[in-house]
């Protein structure tokens, strides 16, 4: 039976979803020091448990770190995702350790036994690695490299087989294509080497010294017969899906292999993530296995090539049918090329440069057929010339490197400097660092502990997360399942929030609003000789607050009142308490962290400007943007200059060596505040408060602010010593996880262990 | 011991906090049928068990309703409780009963028998009205009347004690504070009763014929011997709290009285709700029962007399002691002159004129004092007017009513015309008519079933709502504890609401959203041949939709897409279902309303215009604005125009008979859409879908919007029969309690069970 895809390919709706996929990438690669020599330590323990790992594990030793990234539907989303368990990997290493960049292992110890199996709790898998060992010998089997999980769409499937009539069962129709796109793949598969091939010359140890080896570099020992392969005996056959079953069956029961898994394909036939899936479900997608690790790239593969991997794999089905060839003595062909390719110096011309050129024509007519876009024409063009430019290939860049140093230097150098990316701003979660800063931290904890990650929304900050069947979703980082809704409606509304904790004796600021000049000031008497503050009813970071810490005269009284009204069209009278305003986060009924704020302050060495010493304190890179970073840049607008102004003082002043100037009366850290962490000075009397009015708002996730009169004073109610001012349901975890002086405290690994309790036991 | 209140006032802090008070009252009458006989039915079954009602009690008899406000800080928030609770009561009674107006009882039965004591569950209860029927005769227990419970606040009270020095304990103080206002009220009571009589002749049946009886109108039998008081030698000294604890114990002690709360005295000393708690707690407020109703107020007290009483009661304080009078000649003094007052004819002049004018004059020179606010001068003399207008008085307006009907008749049409507004508008709760429906909608179901209810914040719709110990927040009579936080967050967030609903294979309108018209015309095959609706995001009243069927052409979906980047930055195509729109109210896993919405229309009859008609079907008064009403009344704006002129029509155009037209594309009631109950006409498999999604979403009160293309076939989920098109977390229950046409579902009622599970138990 054949079947003409270009022909199904004019079909515009079916030609629009031929160019989407589901794409899964797993890498691999060695644990190592700094030095470049193998990691002698285990696997993190931060890491987990590897038994459910869903992102991180280890393949065949224990320095043979693997992750995983879910599902995705662009190189984007997929990139994304490595970069974030990739963080999460550098950063749940000892610090002197990266990872090898390279497909071919770093310089291996002389004695096999000093090369170790993955520790892992089933022992099966670890008599399956010992079959290994034997069989293959440990250093072929520490070689690393990328696997291209590839899936055509549900939408592209279905249509095409309603347009076509050749297969009359969807389901044949399906396995099919994929067959199609694995035989062609197997016998076209050389260009991929000739472009991506990464792995030209081996270092110390990998051969052992009786061994044959290539006598120059070659643009892939890893995908050649020197690599990571099947003894020769072992073949299955892709004429179709039960005759590869049956065929890797066969080699299973005949001894040649010991699993299924052992099949080394440059290209698998999947059903699911278990090879018994295969049978059950048919084909679902392809494993692309011959991709070797790109050194240039910090994820070692790059975004066009998985866009191109992706465009050649299509052209895979779009080739027109060869009937009069079978499929084993094509894919016998192919192999016989790539072997042929590999092991090519990198700085020549491939033997079947013609070939390849009709290849890349014939990926161009696709493009045309598919109407594809303009960018992807260019890509193609742009692998198009290095046919003719073999130094421009990856083996053939790496070459050229060896000009200046070893291959172990130029190793070692990116492996250091990928580390240090990833050590740089270890709040951040690579992938994700456009999301708040909460979130990547939640997320960072998931991931790292192995809670499954979904983003639903990335604007709105929506998370879903799994553990087993266990699903939970957040938002902001500390919107959960955990809260009952009506509570943050209550904290949302301060009147509300009052009362309610006024209600159970919590004192609370008592005070009045008004909505005009007049009834504020004709209530002049309530006030008069006590200490107050007056101020906008939404506080605008301090403008338009007057404090009178020893009550107001009747003038003070109406002036101030004028004040807060030229910035709102309501305000506030309240009872002043002096003191210290803290924020104290309470989770599920306990004080997590305290937290001082300081407004916005530089101080002065006799020498800079303010705007210089505020430009020198906004260097440090934990200030940033709209809750990016743990901190925010410092400004220098108008409300800055006002209080400056106030104070005698302008951005040129220069201050003296040690003077201390607040630019700010407001002490959020969204206006440039410092973040100083207190929680262990803070005594437990006001941590007990806060609990205590933590709990009569019925909230689970809470910061609280008091104003404290004296913290070394214990904490009393009456006459109460301490105020609450507010109760906030989105309490920005973030300042608490990296503050400005004191010790971090990761809240939102508290969060996920409230989400997930099950995960503890 | 004496103090000069009238310097205490001087200081400005102390005065401002005078004026304030803590007031709840009480409002007694009788249950009468419209045609003004005593009913003869039980108190109302709907208002639940008696034994822990917190607003709705019976007094002596069965059908002597007493309704309670809670404690509230001003006259406009006790009546608004008042109105609320009595409101519920018309409500809860059959409809041909009402509420007696006037303190003295409708005509009576001829038999004793006939008069029911009140059905309650303590037989103490029962027995101890037994005993006062016995004592008193039923019939003179019939008489009702205001309780007005006055208490200052403690801030003045503590002010007031911390700048004077005559006493040494804050208790004593407060003490003397009370028992010197009433003692003074004791004394000067006869002129509230001058100007607050209203009960001036009895109805047949009140006085046995052997009985005596007054041979003319007077101010008010209620408050004379006539009326309902304890006999001659019931008295005790108001000398101080302790010797009036003992003087009371003592009647008890010597059998003349049963209990203490026998001790009828126009002014009781409360030390909170139980007779005990005066020994105990001290004087915590006065309970002043000398208050005739006034039937020419709905609520039997006006505004003007709850703030005239105030201040009157604050003259008994700031009133100068006089050192050489025994409190109890003063008393008895003061029980002479209320007696000769409350029998004088209401249209003559008081005896003791005199005497209240220097009375007003005190008390306009104590308003000075305090300064108090012009209104309150204003107030005080439309009642010192009154004392040279005696025709003025309540007693002098009723006798006068006597020229032309009888005083039963008089009170016969009042009491009808107060139930009649009751029942005018019954999707109302009176005294909370402002707040949103479903709001009052749930504080009725609360107050009908003795769940106290606390407005907490009116603009905000947030109630406090408790039974027993248990404690719920509310927020627009759906927002609760019982939904988890990131549940609405979650349904807020269509993209994410989506997605998970489609992860659990519910069907959902398939769709892209764009930012640009180049990318959603660059999509067009991904749609072209379907069913599709092209619409802006954020969804403006069906502005800017354009659905084709049976799927668009290329030009067609071009000006579409123009069409609606027209409204909106953002725009969504979605696969169409073709079908009917449904909202299913799904509360606790259970489908409890569907309803049908049709966009606003109008039917022609031949005659009218659009715009006659318009006007015609809004004067329906559950027509209104703003949520405040079941249904909203239509609009005759630019949309309607638009909508008008795509027809052909303008709102100057007169329609056939019969003939339908629709001024919106929208099916909204918040746009003048009908309302259309099918709750029982609705299949239950839809209803078990509806029931799945939100169980999905995880939500515990949804409003869910299903499209269904033929709701006579059975829900079907592969390939689906219907599509989900969004939930609501704040659902308008209102529109399903009052709907245009079908039942109403009494949605607020499973709101409450579902908080208060205990309640039903």
């Amino acid at each position: 039976m054949t079947l003409n895809f270009k022909n199904l390919l004019q079909d515009k709706t079916i030609n629009r979803h031929f160019s989407e996929m589901r794409l899964g990438l797993e890498k691999e690669s060695q644990r190592v020091t700094l030095d470049g020599a193998l990691a002698t330590t285990d696997h993190p323990k931060s890491l987990g448990n590897r038994a459910f790992h869903p992102y991180i594990q280890t393949d065949f030793s224990e320095t043979q770190t693997e992750l995983i990234t879910p599902v995705t539907t662009s190189a984007k989303e997929a990139l994304a995702y490595l970069a974030a368990i990739q963080d999460v990997m550098f950063r749940s290493m000892p610090q002197n350790e990266t990872l090898w960049p390279m497909s071919l292992p770093p310089s291996l110890p002389s004695e096999d036994c000093q090369i170790k199996i993955a520790k892992l709790a089933n022992f099966e898998e670890v008599l399956y690695r010992r079959y290994l060992a034997k069989t293959y010998g440990k250093r072929k089997q520490m070689v690393s490299g990328i696997h291209y999980n590839y899936e055509l769409t549900p939408a592209f499937l279905k249509m095409a087989f309603a347009k076509q009539d050749t297969y009359q069962s969807y389901e044949d129709f399906r396995d099919h294509v994929y067959l199609k796109i694995a035989t062609n793949y197997l016998r076209y598969r050389y260009l991929i080497v000739y472009l991506f091939g990464a792995a030209p010359i081996t270092e110390k140890g990998y051969f052992r010294p009786d061994e044959p080896a290539p006598s120059h570099p070659v643009r892939s020992i890893r995908n050649s017969a020197y690599g990571y392969t099947n003894h020769q005996d072992v073949t299955t056959t892709f004429k179709s899906v039960q005759a590869y079953i049956d065929g890797i069956y066969d080699l299973v029961d005949k001894g040649i292999l010991s699993e299924e898994k052992e099949f080394y394909a440059p290209v698998r036939l999947r059903g699911g993530k278990k090879v018994a899936d295969l049978a059950q479900f048919g084909v679902q997608y392809l494993e692309i296995r011959n991709i070797d690790l790109n050194p240039f790239e910090g994820l070692a593969i790059s975004e066009d090539q998985i866009h191109f991997l992706k465009l050649f794999l299509m052209l895979m089905l779009y080739l027109p049918d060869e009937a009069d060839v079978a499929v084993d003595e094509k894919i016998a062909l192919g192999n016989r090329m790539n072997e042929k390719v590999a092991l090519e110096h990198p700085l020549t011309q491939m033997a079947y440069t013609a070939e390849a050129q009709t290849l890349f024509a014939q990926l161009k007519e696709m493009l045309e057929t598919i109407k594809a876009q303009a960018s992807d024409l260019k890509l193609v063009e742009k692998f198009e010339k290095q046919l003719t430019c073999p130094e421009e290939t990856l083996a053939g860049r790496m070459v050229n490197h060896l000009e200046t140093e070893s291959m172990t230097d130029f190793a070692s150098h990116l492996a250091g400097h990928y580390q240090a990316q990833a050590w740089a701003k270890p709040y951040q979660l690579a992938g994700f660092s456009h999301m708040e800063l909460s979130t990547q931290s939640l997320m960072f904890d998931a991931i790292q502990t192995g809670i499954a990650v979904q983003v639903l929304d990335q604007e709105d900050q929506f998370l879903a997360l799994k553990f087993g069947d266990h699903l939970e979703y957040v938002k902001n980082a500390n919107m959960t399942s955990l809260d009952a809704y009506i509570v943050p409606l209550m904290m949302a509304n301060k009147t509300v929030t009052k009362k309610v904790l006024a209600d159970q004796g919590m004192p609370v600021a008592d005070g009045r609003d008004y909505q005009t000049i007049a009834a504020a000031v004709s209530d002049f008497s309530f006030f008069e000789g006590k200490a107050i503050v007056i101020k906008p009813k939404s506080t605008n970071y301090g403008l338009g607050i007057s404090i009178f810490k020893t009550g107001a005269s009747f003038e003070d009284f109406q002036t101030a009142v004028q004040i807060a009204f030229s910035e709102d069209t309501e305000i506030l009278v309240e009872s002043f308490i002096a003191g210290t305003e803290y924020r104290f986060f309470v989770l599920n009924g306990e004080t997590k962290a305290v937290l001082l704020r300081v407004p916005a302050n530089v101080t002065g060495d006799g020498k800079r400007t303010i705007a210089e010493l505020v430009a020198l304190k906004n260097q440090d890179p934990r200030r940033g943007t709209n809750h990016r970073a743990p901190l925010e840049k410092i400004a220098l607008g108008e409300i800055e200059a006002l209080m400056l102004k106030r104070q005698g003082l302008t951005s040129d002043s220069i201050l003296a060596d040690g003077a201390c100037v607040y630019l700010r009366e407001n002490s959020n850290i969204s206006t440039g505040g410092d973040s100083i962490d207190v929680t262990d000075d803070m005594p437990d009397s006001y941590k007990r408060q806060a609990e205590a009015a933590v709990n009569q708002l019925g909230a689970v996730i809470c910061g609280i602010d008091f104003i404290i009169s004296d913290k070394n004073q214990p904490a009393q109610l009456t006459p109460s010593n301490f105020s609450i001012i507010e109760a906030n349901f989105n309490p920005a975890m973030q300042m608490h996880l990296y503050p400005f002086a004191g010790k971090g405290r990761r809240l939102t690994q508290d969060v996920l262990a409230l989400l997930f309790p099950e995960k503890e036991a």
